[in-house]
């Protein structure tokens, strides 16, 4: 057995089933190797960012890490901006990238780059295997990293010879199984301190990150809230809420600086529960980076690294709220709206249309701000959002989403001007016959820059910035780019049109796009 | 004045008058600046790769650098790949960075990363801002970094406070003109001894790279070549190589091992012009890294970093080539094939029909290993590498070659895996009508990848494998994929018809695609 079959029996072995690849020549003994063991599912994308995405959908869909496989610096580097978002969604992913053989490093060859280097700022693990014997503990070692609470990217770094060399049998460690050492909790007299400010009677918000927005502990939070009248929020941009009829609904941190300001003007304490105090997504000249009144107690009661449930549900009985009523949102579905297509409509037509257990990757940017408050009535789902702000993330994350979850239907809400920066994962979609219905919702601009030129403060808009906002000239077809790729597509220019067509796509088993004109 | 247009006016009074963008929030003061200075061209890519893609094609061309402008962490990591390739080829490239404000890292909003470390692998020089006082001069200071010979990749990193602060009209450095230092000359005793190994009678080869392989310096190499009977090579991947009627022709080291390997396997003496000692592009179990044979005298002429057209002619002198006839190519354009598609046909094609002063930018990878030979009595051209190994290349790159030379025809090669990797740069190919013709070869399989798992000794090619390497199951509809971008396109499955659509495209002023089934 060689290092790159032992690293493939130590990938399943420690529960990794599936690999988002685009390899090279640097892992072809990888590659090979997958055929020689059950139990991995290969699935190709043609850019690495789609492989890189597709593993941080998986890892916020199932809890637990698939694989990438990428080849050397370059492609690494393809990979970083949805590896960014996965670090800052806590996905667990099990990033593996080949490297030269290591005696052919010194040499500088053309493909040569500082891996570990390029890797560390968007890693919280990174490794690289020395040779052949240590590539199946290097592995479940990774594993173990990425699935360490709340999930984590670790980088495993392979050359060449640590695939192809054989494993000296009397140190196999293909059975290699670390133990993920559970979260710990957070203290009594944290939690006695959440739990004075809640019976102040001062107006407080519970910010609620990464697994503090999942159902059972939106529940306990949903308790606490219904006992002491806190309020519920979730950050601008989560890995993941469940939400819709029969979930605890909660508010979410707004995007525009402005609108957030408002939202915690009147807030005097803030308790956080796996995340940080809310700051701005950008800075803007004049305007303050926290998003919350000077004066403010910020309360950080579990962090995210925490046992956070358990931290919710200490909580519950310290302010005797467990008899409290969660308020849960009920089953309240918007008629269909006809007519032109406006922000509005489309988004009670999304919460009219969703279906039971749907998985929505939000990167709808301004045209769906107001698609989340529209839902919250919809049938019970998931809504995922661009948790690092790293662009062209929801086709990748649908991917993954899809290939998670075969059973769910995924709807992905994507830009014209976000969507054209992985849109090689339409081919994936294609290829997997994945269950994803995409909306594009084309206004053919960066609308969000033209108001964020305004925010910041840098109004003229001439010739060279026109240039750098609009997206027509020329105007970008869709329809017939998803069908150079294999996906079936449409193109709705009014409510009624988009109606049917949605109708049609959730109908449908494998991928459907349709380009919705704005 | 704000440090953002401090930071223009430095540019373009440095010379630097295009910028390849994909801004975000915090770059828009930069993008509303450029509306305020005259004599910055500013080109929309819809992917950052494009953008620094094109700049890597652009320095390639012209010699001196354009500006990139791309949105913190994750919009520099999707334009690294590309970087890589442009440090590779010594392409002269500022890569411009927005960051955060500075008083707002500290709290680490979603899209905060180590933006330095992420640059630095690509990058040889990387420099953050401070504040609006200092960003012109750090602009200058940037243009003359990525200016000193031989080229660099420059990173300068700016915060978005450096942009929208007014400059300190005292303190104003948008004057500065850094002085780029010539480079070295190699010593004497280098040139000595190159002489003495081309006078010795020993089989000598010399390793053409970098600026070696310009129509000047090819001139004075095969003058050496003529008078002491040295073969001349160019490196596997080169920057840029003069070529075509009337130009010295010089072999190329091939892409396979066992080749390269052939080809060297008599020589004993090395002479390395602005390169390193060849090497293989992967390591391959059982084969050696370097690519002579044990034993070879390898002599460093010059280095890449040394004025290397004065050794050149130094060694000329040293050799008593003064007199000597370097033996140019002849035009001699073959017949056009006809008849089911080859790759040899497909290279006489090429060679048949390349117009005056093309610029060919060449990652036609397996199907185009016999496109250099062939072209060799062609009309005068250009011909660009993939330097770096880094895939995708040639779409950017054409992009940026177009702008550099907009009256010159771009002819660029390009194989249906590859030009997945950055297909968004047809749409800026069609809004700025820039002069390409694409062929786009379409094997429908990473070919290399089937070759190289035998080279290296991973030859079962089972199920996982097989959907890794294969690229049907969906096709890609080139034709389609490229019109939905905006350029026009059209299919050949015989040769007849790709020469009919050649020359269709060649007579077009704008960017044609043809897919050409192989």
């Amino acid at each position: 057995m060689n290092g790159a079959e032992s690293l493939i029996r130590s990938l399943v072995g420690n529960g990794v089933d599936t690999c988002f690849a685009n390899p090279g020549t640097s892992e072809m003994h990888f590659v090979s190797a997958l055929d020689r063991v059950d139990g991995m599912r290969c699935i190709l994308g043609l850019f690495e960012g789609v492989a890189t995405g597709a593993a941080d959908g998986y890892g916020r869909m199932r809890d637990r890490p698939a694989a990438t496989l990428l080849h050397l610096g370059p492609g690494l580097a393809n990979g970083l901006s949805n590896l960014h978002n996965a670090s800052r969604a806590n996905s667990p992913v099990v990033n593996i990238v080949g490297d030269h053989a290591s005696y052919h490093r010194r040499y500088d060859a053309p493909l040569t780059s500082d891996i570990e280097g390029a890797a560390r700022p968007f890693s919280a693990w990174v490794r690289t295997s020395p040779n052949a014997n240590t590539v199946a503990a290097d592995g479940a070692a990774a594993v173990a990293a990425a699935g360490t609470p709340p999930g984590r990217v670790a980088t495993l770094i392979l050359p060449a010879d640590t695939a192809w060399c054989e494993v000296d049998e009397s140190n196999n460690t293909t059975a290699t199984r670390p133990t993920i050492v559970a979260p710990e909790r957070p203290s009594e007299a944290a939690i006695d301190a959440a739990a004075g400010i809640l019976r102040s009677g001062e107006t407080t918000a519970i910010v609620l990150a990464g697994p503090a927005t999942r159902e059972h502990s939106l529940e306990l939070a949903g308790k606490i809230s219904a006992a002491t009248g806190a309020r519920l929020y979730a950050q601008t941009h989560s890995p993941r809420i469940t939400r819709g009829a029969g979930r605890v609904p909660i508010g979410r941190i707004p995007y525009p600086i402005k609108q957030a300001i408002d939202l915690l003007r009147d807030v005097r304490n803030l308790i956080l529960i796996g995340g940080k105090a809310p700051v701005g997504f950008f800075a803007y000249p004049g305007m303050p980076s926290e998003l919350f009144p000077p004066g403010t107690r910020v309360h950080a009661l579990a962090r995210i690294d925490q046992d956070i449930p358990y931290a919710l549900e200490a909580l519950v009985d310290a302010v005797g709220a467990a008899r409290a009523k969660s308020p849960l949102a009920p089953l309240d579905l918007p008629d269909r709206p006809t007519g032109a297509i406006s922000p509005e409509k489309l988004g009670a037509l999304i919460a009219a249309t969703l279906p039971e257990d749907a998985i929505v990757v939000d990167e709808s940017i301004t045209t769906g701000r107001t698609f989340m408050a529209a839902s919250e009535t919809a049938r019970p789902h998931d809504w995922i959002l661009p948790t690092g702000g790293a662009i062209g993330f929801a086709l990748p994350v649908a991917v993954g989403a899809a290939v998670a979850c075969p059973e769910r239907k995924v709807i992905c809400l994507e830009s014209d001007g976000s969507g054209m920066y992985m849109p090689q994962s339409l081919w994936t979609l294609a290829r997997e016959g994945l269950n994803v219905l995409t909306l594009v919702f084309a206004n053919r601009k960066y609308q969000i820059l033209r108001a964020e030129m305004a925010n910041v403060g840098a109004s003229n808009i001439g010739p060279n910035a026109s240039a750098l906002l609009d997206l027509d000239r020329p105007t970008i077809d869709w329809v017939a780019l998803a069908g150079s790729l294999g996906v079936s597509a449409s193109r709705a220019e009014t409510m009624d049109a988009l109606s049917h067509q949605i109708d049609a796509g959730l109908s449908t088993a494998g991928p459907v796009l349709i380009e919705v004109v704005v």
